[in-house]
């Protein structure tokens, strides 16, 4: 499984990817799910993948490829976003149709969700998830976030923290204790956790860091957030009933 | 939608349930999917339900018609508390095959789960996870609490908090936080929230309580947690970059 995360924040953007993969239970491996892309002053993308990996790597090989050959469109070619977004809704689309009937009868999905981040000149940073049929939905300032995956475990949190207006830095934090709830509840997320920084109108990645299982600041803060949940919950009213079947205050 | 928890502590049993069903998202109704059944002194049992509405209902029906009538086994007769989980199972899963080929027509799941918990005289008070199929799991010490429906947003709290030793008036308010998560994220389920706590040897259930969506306690929970979760994250180390590409530390 995976989980991937886009945030949007009116300072710019954080995008974090785990890198376990799994076929069944057995076969772990590890694999990178966040991509850059970058014309340096011109315009940058971010793509995170989940859902089957041959599908996903033969999307983002042709998404090189046509790069590489000038081939259009590319990322390089298009003029919006969204056109970046169709592009790589229709590349989607079609590397799972090309196998799915195979794949259908070994019991195999080959379905694949991206999230799509980025800035093109001056046009506003935008974020968006493209499921596996090639449609594709925004952020927006109510729904800064976007999530692939594993997404329910590292909800809660984002929902109570994340607004438009908090540092890009504090925005990376939270996402990373989103990362970190799930995977402590779901072993098929896992380490090294790629994060990105990408601070408005720079058309430049160079924020971006890649932690291993035992990188000191993942490390520092899945221990002090774990106490600061113990000891926030220790702080709780108590429920102190005896209540009655009949009180139904 | 619904989400259910049950969790075991030595000093007893907490049940917790919300009560929002919906068929699609437009039929939204409220249905408590809690049930205690007790011989005062004898036997205790709590029943949490989730999944297809008519399947559960039917299942309480004919536990509380067996009861009536004395046919055998029912709730009363069993020796075991497996016996018990055996008994719902067998019910449950009969009543989702009777309707399970007309209803799969019209794209309906009549599946259903649910939660069995209780004590029979002296042994240990269990609890038990009973899937559509009929089969069950137990709850154990390192995992003393079950789930069922929507069981992923409210996890985290739970995998962080719950251990065997914890009074039982603890574990009912990490459920309810658990529960108060899960409300926050999902929109399918709400209150009137029930919580039933049951201490081990007692065997009586006169401490339920239904909480309404505007219930004291229930505010004052989720107004604190909400301010801890808060106040926890802003005292997070923050992310300090500026990090480059080949930082892979």
């Amino acid at each position: 499984m995976t989980y991937c995360v886009a945030i949007s924040v009116n300072e710019g953007l954080v995008l974090v990817s785990d890198s376990r993969t799994n076929a069944g239970v057995d076969q772990l491996s590890t694999y990178s799910k966040m991509f850059c892309f970058e014309q340096t002053g011109e315009r940058v993308f971010g793509i995170l993948t989940a859902g089957n990996l041959a599908t996903s790597q033969s999307v983002l090989l042709q998404i090189k490829r046509d790069l590489k050959q000038g081939k259009s469109p590319n990322l390089n070619s298009v003029d919006h976003i969204t056109e970046a977004a169709d592009y790589v809704g229709e590349i989607s689309h079609a590397q799972q149709q090309k196998h799915m009937t195979a794949a259908a009868d070994g019991g195999i999905d080959t379905s694949a969700s991206f999230i799509l981040a980025g800035q093109i000149g001056k046009a506003k940073p935008r974020v968006y998830l493209i499921y596996p049929e090639g449609n594709y939905i925004s952020s927006t300032n109510e729904t800064p976030y976007l999530q692939i995956g594993e997404v329910k475990y590292g909800k809660p949190i984002l929902d109570r923290i994340i607004n438009k207006k908090m540092p890009l830095e504090e925005a990376a934090t939270c996402a990373l204790v989103s990362m970190d709830s799930t995977m402590r509840s779901n072993a098929t997320v896992g380490p090294p956790i790629d994060m990105l920084l990408y601070k408005r109108g720079t058309l430049t990645m160079n924020r971006r860091v890649s932690f291993a299982a035992e990188h000191p600041y993942l490390l520092e803060l899945h221990a002090n957030w774990n106490k600061a949940i113990s000891d926030a919950f220790a702080a709780l009213p108590r429920f102190d009933g005896p209540y009655d079947d009949n009180d139904e205050s």
